[in-house]
């Protein structure tokens, strides 16, 4: 049924499923998407790290372990993108910065072993921003080249909307795979603050740091989010927690209809013109299921609280590459982390105790009667230029409270390109965020 | 057996097991309590607040409980002094400060409740410094008047020294259980950081405050400790731990004689002659039990990250006191806060950063070898004059590294005042520190 050809628009479920039937070999669906990427890399230059002998390599020996008959993981044979601030002990990881240039880290990720545990193969390494900060790296908007990818996880999102890969990993620690994923068109996902173990991850900021999925498809999000969850000692924020049946979960139909609340967050005015009729016409469409909430005062406040935390974890994580290598840290990094190093400490301290309340704030509202938070993923379509990663903003909210966030790429813009949608879910909920996003996405195919 | 005259001089767990008995009742222990604490009070100055009929109104309670034949708990009736930055619901907490004057809370401290459920007579409130800090209190030492008897929890080590009550909560940022305990000639014991909930006690320092216990012997101790240990949705630095039987623990011989660590550590040149040469003694007739051992180079500095950590933490969390009343604090809480509000947030941070290194050092030091660190409890006796609770330093580094520290009255200098043994051990193993102590106790009464 599959072949070469098709492989690479599979889905990791669909192509998960091929393999361990043996309808398709993991070398065959590897082949054909480092065909698309020889194809399509020129132009959207996604990745940083791209061996092809060492992926083939890796899917030889997954279709060796199908084939022997011993038991293959639930991503057996499926390649995976990997953004280059996650560390990989096969393949540099290089944090897009020249400070880190040639360093090979001795250990896998985390991540990236709970990956190869589950029987992916690692594709290669995707393009970051600098310090997945701002400064831009090579990739550019799969859809439009003169466009952004966004960013900071430019390189995974890119390269999973252009059909390169079908899974790739992330991280976001203010808008760095929501936006991404709605610029170019992906659906993104970023789980509740401490789901998902970020050991081996370069680390910015505890409080705000979060690895997140990109796929083109919410059952892909959930295969992958079920192989990446768990306590990890080295990472203080993870908690131990039960496996969750994230793909059954997701595939339910919620047992009452879903109430989403449209939040248009204090920033609505950067929202285009054109980002903001298309959301009437997605919050008419969805009818009574949605209905448009205001946000508790205090919330208004908690951009600047983001920044505060940011800036002063930031500073204090990078202070080593302050320290040796400034003059090579772009004019908007070094700016940052001077910012971060006049913080004082009672400032911080007091921005950290107000995520509680905000906390609690959300918890009352999802449980009182919201399932999920309509609100824009961005400002509108990716910007035009290569310049700028585009605004952050509509993610800072949900980054500082550690709520699971998706993009979904669900609208357009007059100009063709991608309108992310981003749904927002009670935290330490994840799968049922994913439950009510298939929901949504099934309203909406139907109307 | 028991009489009024004998009752106050009963360890705890002597008196609970003769009320259990209806050898004595809970108001027969407290009116001996209460006289004895008409005698002495006068000249030791312990309670910031003390309500006879209260107590006696308690203490019938008590008694009446045990007599309708329902399950005693196993303080039941046992009079315990709370310090007066420790939340009680029915009697003011003013925190040693005037900001505070009249203050009366809601809810009772997690302590308190815990006490209170185990049956304890909460007999009255004991003197703290401003604040936990240094500013003294009225309290007197009992072995003379003229000298501090340390702080910050002042009243607590100087009523259970005096015999006004058998047990008496305290708090620890720095040296404010062990300092004080040994200045007075009390057991005092600070467990491991995140045993105790903090919940309703004035909050200094999220990373530093601990809980303690003041008591006449290592199985009073012991059975305090039963009570009041366990996770508490309050404090985020407890986890739930299946109840730890203290008593059972610290009565059992040790399976193997323990060998014991001698640190000086770096602050040594500021031990007097006379207390040096009585620690010299003490490791002679430990003999070959005893070791001295050389810190790790990176404790040095511990002293500093304290610092930075303490005055960074305790400026946020009295940022409320320094805005509306500082022309109401001492100069030396008013200097510490005005230092705190300008450290750096990447001063602290790398602070905090600092504190697991140093942990893992000791797990090491403890794992290989030794069951116990030996090193003083402060630079000598209590210091002469009321006007300084004494030095803190022999405290600082076992606060820091979150380390259960245990004080021991077994030394006395040439002015008769007691001289503390600190004894120090492994985190998350207190009940043994308590075992290591009753061994290390015994070994000397019989040398």
């Amino acid at each position: 049924m599959a072949n070469e050809r098709q492989a690479p628009d599979l889905s990791a479920a669909a192509a998960a499923r091929l393999i361990r039937e043996g309808a398709l070999t993991s070398e065959e669906l590897v082949r054909a998407c480092l065909d698309r990427c020889r194809e399509i890399e020129p132009k959207v230059q996604a990745w940083t790290f791209l061996d092809e002998e060492h992926a083939l390599a890796q899917a030889r020996a997954a279709d060796e372990l199908r084939r022997s008959g011993q038991a293959a993981g639930p991503l057996c044979g499926v390649p995976v993108g990997i953004k280059d601030i996650i560390d990989t002990g096969d393949m540099p990881t290089e944090n897009g910065t020249v400070l880190h240039a040639g360093r090979t880290p001795r250990d896998d990720a985390a991540v990236v072993a709970k990956l190869r545990a589950a029987g992916a193969v690692i594709l290669g390494k995707t393009v970051t921003t600098e310090c997945a900060y701002f400064h831009p790296g090579k990739t550019r908007n799969p859809h439009n080249p003169e466009h952004t990818p966004g960013g900071s996880s430019s390189g995974s999102a890119a390269a999973v909307a252009a059909g390169m890969v079908p899974l790739a990993l992330g991280s976001q620690t203010n808008g760095s795979v929501i936006r991404p994923a709605a610029f170019c068109g992906a659906y993104g996902f970023k789980p509740s603050h401490g789901l998902v173990p970020r050991t081996g991850i370069l680390k910015l900021s505890r409080t705000l740091d979060h690895a997140g999925v990109f796929a083109r498809s919410i059952e892909d999000l959930a295969l992958a989010m079920e192989s990446l969850t768990g306590w990890d000692a080295g990472d203080p924020d993870t908690r131990p927690v039960a496996r969750i049946p994230f793909g059954a979960i997701a595939a339910e139909e919620p047992p009452i209809p879903p109430v989403i609340g449209f939040i248009k967050t204090p920033h609505w005015d950067r929202v285009d013109a054109e980002a903001k009729e298309a959301f009437g016409e997605l919050v008419d469409a969805l009818g009574g299921a949605v209905e448009e909430v205001e946000l508790f005062p205090s919330a208004a406040e908690a951009w600047e609280w983001h920044k505060t935390i940011m800036e002063a974890e930031m500073a204090a994580n990078l202070e080593r590459e302050w320290r040796d290598g400034r003059d090579k840290l772009s004019d908007k990094l070094r700016a940052l982390i001077e910012r971060g190093r006049e913080v004082r400490a009672v400032d911080y301290q007091r921005a950290l105790s107000l995520i509680a309340p905000i906390q609690e704030n959300f918890e009352e509202l999802f449980t009182q009667r919201y399932d999920a938070i309509l609100t824009p993923a961005a400002a509108g379509t990716a910007p035009k230029g290569l310049d700028s990663t585009g605004d952050p903003a509509f993610c800072t909210l949900w980054t500082l409270a550690g709520l699971p966030a998706l993009s979904l790429p669900l609208l357009r813009g007059s100009n063709g390109m991608p309108l992310g949608v981003q749904l927002v879910g009670r935290r330490h909920f994840d799968a049922r965020l994913l439950r009510t996003a298939r929901w949504l996405v099934g309203k909406i195919s139907a109307e």
